[in-house]
């Protein structure tokens, strides 16, 4: 699993600040999470191929999140895509790309598939064999998502000695990885857990930006491995996450610390701070393994 | 008059190429001219101060000329700005800036004045006592315009030897300014030519893009000192205009020939040319005043 941060600043994208995006690797997949303005060229600059970019998750319709979106879109058909696009994002995305295209008289030649989010609960809204994507309602001042993305559990390992000492027959390997107790060849049940090993641990990301601290969300964070949480203020500036709807990085260190989070990583900050190594430092009062985001930052999760 | 150009590429924008986007300076406006995905932070980079921009001039709704605009008029909000903001665009864009904004809950402080353009006939859409802005209808793949922009002529300069040997009081000066024959202190009329001088010349800019090869343009732009005509293709590609209703660059001299105008600029050109160089002297077999732009470079037209 890896991140690549595209772009971590809220608000306004200047010369050396990006508005949010990022990039997940995960079990061959390349989900792209946020697509504020710009983000085309910052998928370029990273060196991420479009053709590989299947699902898109958008948190809500703040611009610094979405205003990128239109213009990838005609870009994935000015290269002539091919593969279904599906994008998942509040109501009402769907609308505005379908009139900007419609004005600009350019629809794709490839699929797009508008999944609509308006549950106020969580939601799993994307599964296949490997991995699962939920939604994590945040707390901001329009309908807000955050998105939790779970490998699933692989199969168990084969101890291939042990399996070949207790004579079990090929055809009931299978059967043993996933798990199951089976028949040695004199007719005796074998104990699954006595011939194969644990699967590789699965690993879990949780996007949570943009929010005012809510310590609603923990239970479906409870225990990821890694939880990027916002954090646009530091605490001197505490009084401005009221109108704003938004966190320090002090509150965020508090959600990571109380959800017991293998790693905190902070960003969305405002361009009003200098430096960046204020966050960590007050974050880490709270918690210990913070890490902040930087545009173009990778981060490796194995 | 001066010009930077933000962006002189078409259709995506990359790592070291932006899409539509110029600056025009004349007479005390900074008039915004087509505004692609990054405009915003292009204006940062060349150091346009955003409280100047006050009128946006938009060509056509191909996302390469306009992404960028929701993301201003969002950022200008951020900002606090006060003063109105006119928009010139196809109809149409103010519906889809009006949603985003509406989807964001981001309704502007500031007045959002959007002057619709529907005509397929050059019209008058702006005039002040200093400048007047035409359309030029051009002939793209959807409803485009392009911009006439003519400082108007100064009022005539006094002598003011020849005035004050002329014996005329001052109440007249201003009517001498304005060209008018006056009356001297013994009641003679004077002619205005004996005592004024012409004006500085008035100076006019003429932005076309994206346009297939008209000839119907010329009779708009005839005579304007400076020319930006887009030169999307080179000649060897002269096929691709066809379909695109994009121009070559040897179609571009032809019209600035065929116009007469001061200098032509280049511009728009596809990402498919490493060297732009190609373009100059592809154009100059036809009409000897020819410049490239390029991303970031300043015209002075004095």
């Amino acid at each position: 699993m890896k991140l690549t941060i595209l772009g971590c600043y809220s608000a306004t994208p200047q010369v050396n600040t990006n508005s949010t995006a990022q990039v997940l690797e995960i079990k061959n997949h390349t989900f792209l999470i946020d697509c504020g303005e710009g983000t085309q060229v910052e998928l370029r600059r990273n060196k991420v191929k479009f053709s590989r970019v299947k699902r898109i998750f958008i948190s809500h319709l703040h611009g610094d999140h979405c205003f990128g979106l239109a213009g990838l879109i005609s870009t994935f058909n000015l290269l002539t895509r091919e593969a279904d696009l599906h994008i998942y994002a509040p109501k009402g995305l769907k609308e505005v790309i379908t009139m900007q295209m419609k004005l600009s008289n350019s629809w794709t030649n490839y699929q797009l598939i508008f999944h609509e989010l308006t549950s106020k609960s969580s939601e799993l809204i994307y599964e296949d064999d490997k991995v699962e994507v939920h939604t994590i309602p945040l707390d901001h001042r329009i309908y807000t998502n955050g998105f939790l993305f779970k490998e699933k559990l692989g199969e168990r390992k084969l101890d291939m000695n042990a399996v070949l000492n207790s004579d079990i027959d090929i055809a009931y390997y299978r059967k043993l990885k996933q798990g199951a107790n089976v028949l040695d060849n004199n007719g005796n049940l074998v104990e699954n857990s006595l011939v194969t090993k644990d699967p590789k641990p699965s690993k879990s990301y949780a996007f949570c930006s943009d929010t005012a601290y809510n310590e609603s969300i923990i239970p479906i964070i409870k225990d990821v491995d890694v939880l990027y949480h916002e954090s646009t203020f530091l605490e001197k500036h505490e009084s401005l996450t009221k109108p704003t709807k938004h966190s320090t990085a002090k509150q965020a260190a508090t959600i990571a610390k109380k959800a017991n989070v293998g790693t905190l990583i902070l960003g969305h900050y405002s361009t009003r701070y200098d430096q960046l190594s204020e966050f960590k430092i007050e974050a880490k009062e709270i918690f210990p393994h913070v890490k902040l985001s930087r545009d173009g930052k990778q981060f490796s999760f194995d």
